[in-house]
């Protein structure tokens, strides 16, 4: 059918996008774009600013990142294959920076699809960093913008993923309740309707056992169990001149 | 996490593809494809059998298909964005050929989504057409089959859609069900939970506001009803050199 965008009765559009090869297709009139990579990138890059990290640089390659190993005042964080990268003491794990002071210091980050989706997505009027770590106050903050919005989830290797499309839909359900956003995108309508059937479950979801046997052959319970609890962080990162910074929230 | 692929407690995949781009993604180890494009195109390939017609060529542009216009023993079919082609009797309508005789009869038909996954899949060893006309007979086909399974999702322009994507989720269903096929894809587990959580009420979610206005622009629900009412017919068209023509149930 026709897709066809009409004046209707709400002020401004909240869609989803499942992968970041289909962003070309959906990023037309969208303002702000949420990057999802909740397993484990985005989550990191919030627990990271909930640390006291000064900036993350998001880079596309390992190259890239590596002439930071060992430097003062940065760290060099590289992740593929779910895993950390040889000669890399970070990868992707939020746990890695829990409990850690990091004040004062810079992350340079690449990982296997969430960097990517940053690069893709960079020159949106706004690009901030979503996870459940952060759920509420990025819908808070969200809902009180004026502006079309895109979730743009890292998906893996371009393919459709659970976590970040079930985030994406707890960020747009808390989106429609404010009466000021809607959908026009079959994509979003899926979404809100895979959170409301796994909302109650959703760790059971993202443990089905095609899912689970990865996670467990790569020991990351841990890591899935911390991404997957919500509100852990009020920090939002957003990207200003190629670097994450915190937001401010009272003055934006 | 990385995707890996272990023997386990099934004989064969079932996997869900989204959209015609990803194909190439999803394609690796697919014996069987069925190609989805449930408004309307494999709809009305379903219903031209269920009529009588002895072959459907699918093609990729309107202008192959013109000069098959008034051509004795010949149906001319195209549309585009949901739209009969000009100077074109037939477009994708399935309704267009209930009640007629089409014994003896070729359709030559290009559809926007529908014909571009055929042409993507043409080489897969076996390709069939699904849609909820022929959902019981297709599903009890499949899981006598001894091969992995891809449900090709047509999309619209390269999008994800609801109505392919919860059909893929209605087979799967009755497939996994058996016991013998099991799926390592994410957008295989999400399109069952899609179906799951939306079986009782689909029409009302392929309904949803965007969905109907659409929808009503076009003039369309008298289709839509039809294309979603499941099992009007035990016709299987599989595609043979480059044509659509019926599957002998009896002997494949």
């Amino acid at each position: 059918m026709e897709i066809t965008h009409r004046a209707v009765d709400y002020q401004y559009r909240v869609e989803v996008c499942f992968m970041p090869g289909q962003y070309p297709l959906y990023a037309q009139d969208m303002g702000i774009v949420v990057v999802i990579d909740v397993l484990r990138a985005t989550s990191a890059m919030v627990a990271a600013f909930e640390n006291g990290i000064d900036r993350i640089i998001p880079v596309a390659t390992v190259e890239e990142a590596r002439p930071y190993i060992g430097r003062e005042g940065f760290i060099a964080a590289a992740e593929r294959n779910g895993e950390v990268v040889e000669g890399f003491a970070y990868g992707n794990s939020p746990l890695a920076y829990v409990g850690e002071d990091l004040r004062g210091k810079t992350i340079v980050m690449t990982t296997t699809n969430g960097t990517r989706a940053i690069s893709l997505a960079k020159d949106a009027r706004m690009l901030v960093i979503g996870s459940f770590l952060n759920l509420s106050a990025l819908s808070e903050w969200l809902v009180k913008q004026n502006d079309n919005i895109l979730l743009l989830c890292s998906g893996w290797k371009d393919k459709f993923n659970l976590e970040d499309s079930m985030f994406a839909g707890a960020v747009m359900e808390r989106l429609l309740e404010s009466g000021k956003f809607g959908v026009e995108e079959d994509s979003s309508i899926a979404a809100k309707y895979m959170f409301m059937s796994g909302r109650d479950n959703y760790m059971s979801i993202l443990k089905a056992a095609p899912r689970r046997r990865r996670i467990e052959q790569l020991q990351l319970l841990p890591d899935v169990k911390y991404c997957l609890t919500p509100d852990q962080s009020t920090m939002i990162p957003v990207l200003r001149n190629g670097e994450l910074v915190l937001l401010d929230t009272t003055v934006e």
